[in-house]
């Protein structure tokens, strides 16, 4: 048994920090790079990138809304067709940087409002997967188990990667709590240990990767005890693989 | 003996537009794509690149500086770091689309106040000529002939290629005349194709492309009269190849 | 019997023109300037505000949601808190050359997507309501008439105008057709002169206001027709005075 | 003898946040609000002049250069047309909400790169103050002590405030010590402190107006410690009233 673990990384904005990447980095297997639409500058994403290549952790890109201002979190209305491009887009900017790095990108997964749009909407999950097949027919398309996302990324010919979160609460029905809920994040380190590992085990999720979210104070430990809980329960933690759709 | 004919295209904004590129695009043999900072967005790029591609002309990327609103033409202090990111970034995002189009960028040639900086600055011309060297090691620089920007392209093993222009008017000692100048614009295409055909046979200068400009009224018809002019003449009016490099 | 004529203007952004102004701002009593958010740029607003001025004609704020490379025509979910400040922000900065013009803004009218979202949901159109009336108390609200965006200035004790359209076609339910529709859009000059003293003398949209587009072609030929057309049907045509409300 | 003591505040966007407001704001006897083009974000600006009214402290504008992504430390060559409408516009939103809390903005100081351009530029200077005194007559202009930003101030009619830094290292002749220089800015508390105590007294510089920056870690303890030095050696500190003007 095995399992990618995943964070956002590179999402400060010029004069702007955000986050701990430098710590969290070398504690997950991948990491999912800000393009430059909702975060990130060159000059971040050629830093995060070295990190990731020194560190020897997977590299995708995380394609969001073109909107700095509401940090990818606010929906928006995009033609199809302006999403896919602006998905191409983002994707081949990332993709540079890894080459001159060495790497190529291993995965794409979009974010914020975005990733949750393609979850549910079909045609915004069809727009999502060709600009990711567009950008890179081998590029694996990470998306929310069960949802739109992987539907449309199969259907495209991209492996896919279905996705889970050790920080978030789920509902009985498996879907994720809605942020606007209360206890919707787990804050404990404890909390998020025992949530991967039953995700790791979940037999309706089959997740492909975990998550574990970078932007709240304490996201390194947090991190550090999942990964520990995986490996203690004799998980192997790896990155994604080429072989790794669960098509 | 045989030139380029390049101009620049793809610079319209969302709603807004600019150039004709439909018409002008058949009369050249290289394209140079604004790549989304001083103008292009993700849809205007990928048409753009499409149009090129079914006319058979060459594709490069036209990066300037993080600077809509002034069209890439106010200069910027960018610190060299931030520069050269900036370029592998245009570059990478645009190479997407040329690649999703069944092409390779052939060439890359810095926009507006960045040409005309890398031009005279030896600095700004290394921090360009490394972008673009990490972006892809085959690709073409474009620069003005004579300047600071080839030098800096072949001290980084680049292949450059030596540009002038037939629609801008030149002073004696061979330099631009500056915008600022009365005459420093040509409208006339007869008096484009003969400054055309004067420069191509230019024994300081030796020109391996030369620009029209497509952002002005009649650029159809100068680019044109440019092209039939070089044509009557005897010189081949083809792409940049591989082995261009005046080195 | 009276009626104001209003035209969007200032849509232009840096290098990128949008629109006739110049030959449109004459024809009308009201214009809209776009506040830099969807389009218009600072030199944009002083020259719009300038030519206004000098025409006589009365000068309203047109606020957008903050996406250039969208025309502000992409929906967002921006919470109402940030739409809410992003209106005073928006007016407060039109208002400054307005006042610089020696002029007082008249009205506001927003734009596009945020348009017609604040004429369909009451939470978007109080948001849009409180920002406008912490920009100034005594500025008209221009909203579609009928829709929640007049009830929601009433609410707050801003002045309404209620908005009607003479070259968008209405249903037989009086409201607009939607522009994914057929026929959605008059282009006809008469036409739209017909339907502008429809409009007029309709008793159940009693419109205030009455809307001619500037931003296809024709703009300037279809907006004579209209006001030639209110004219000589004896209907007063001149801009919103302090006390139009309809409350 | 007194002084007012001035901050930049407002500096967060979006999701990024910059510097201590809530801690500093109560500190100091002044603000200045970044105006959205280099840093801040309606929102931000809402919440910060909030602060500031309830601390009692004056406000200010701080408006940039057009340049989130190099937070307004790059020099641009803007036309000055376009600066000044640039000023007009940033001090128009900022002053909207501060009439929406009450009160009038007290001042103007520009920032990063646009403040020490207008200090040696007398171009950009001329184009800040008209643009400053367009946006409103009774703004008083804040401008590095004894430098060109003063004298245009005065040109245009501006009340001007000389402005000088408790963090900043100062040449034998007076100007500031470049930040590219060892020991250009001062973190120790009791230096900044005997640092203000020195510049309140320097009848060459004649401060009205002392800076401590926000924006690095330390601020509010050395804010506190210069105060609180001023008012040990009988130096009133207080915002600048009407008739500050040095001229």
């Amino acid at each position: 048994m095995r399992i990618d673990l995943n964070a956002d990384v590179g999402e400060s904005f010029g004069a702007w920090s955000l986050g701990e990447d430098d710590a969290l980095i070398p504690v997950v297997t991948s990491v999912n790079v800000a393009c430059g639409f909702h975060a990130g500058d060159p000059v971040t994403i050629e830093q995060t990138i070295s990190r990731a290549v020194a560190a020897g952790v997977a590299v995708g890109a995380h394609p969001g809304y073109p909107d700095l201002a509401g940090f990818g979190r606010r929906d928006m209305n995009m033609p199809v067709r302006e999403l896919e491009a602006a998905i191409v887009y983002q994707v081949g900017a990332v993709a540079a940087f890894a080459r001159a790095a060495g790497v190529e990108l291993r995965h794409v997964k979009p974010h914020g409002a975005l990733y949750n749009r393609a979850a549910d909407d079909p045609a915004i999950a069809e727009a999502v997967a060709r600009g990711v097949a567009r950008a890179g027919a081998d590029l694996i398309l990470v998306g929310l188990a069960g949802s739109a996302s992987l539907d449309a990324g199969r259907a495209v010919g991209l492996r896919v990667a279905a996705e889970a979160f050790a920080d978030r609460a789920y509902e009985a029905d498996g879907r994720l709590r809605s942020r606007s809920q209360a206890g919707a994040v787990l804050d404990d380190p404890d909390a998020c240990a025992r949530q991967a590992i039953a995700l790791a085990g979940d037999a309706a999720l089959r997740p492909d990767t975990i998550c574990v979210h970078g932007d709240r104070p304490g996201a390194v430990r947090r991190a550090r005890a999942v990964r520990r809980a995986l490996e203690d329960a004799g998980i192997e933690v790896r990155a994604l693989a080429s072989g790794v759709a669960t098509a």
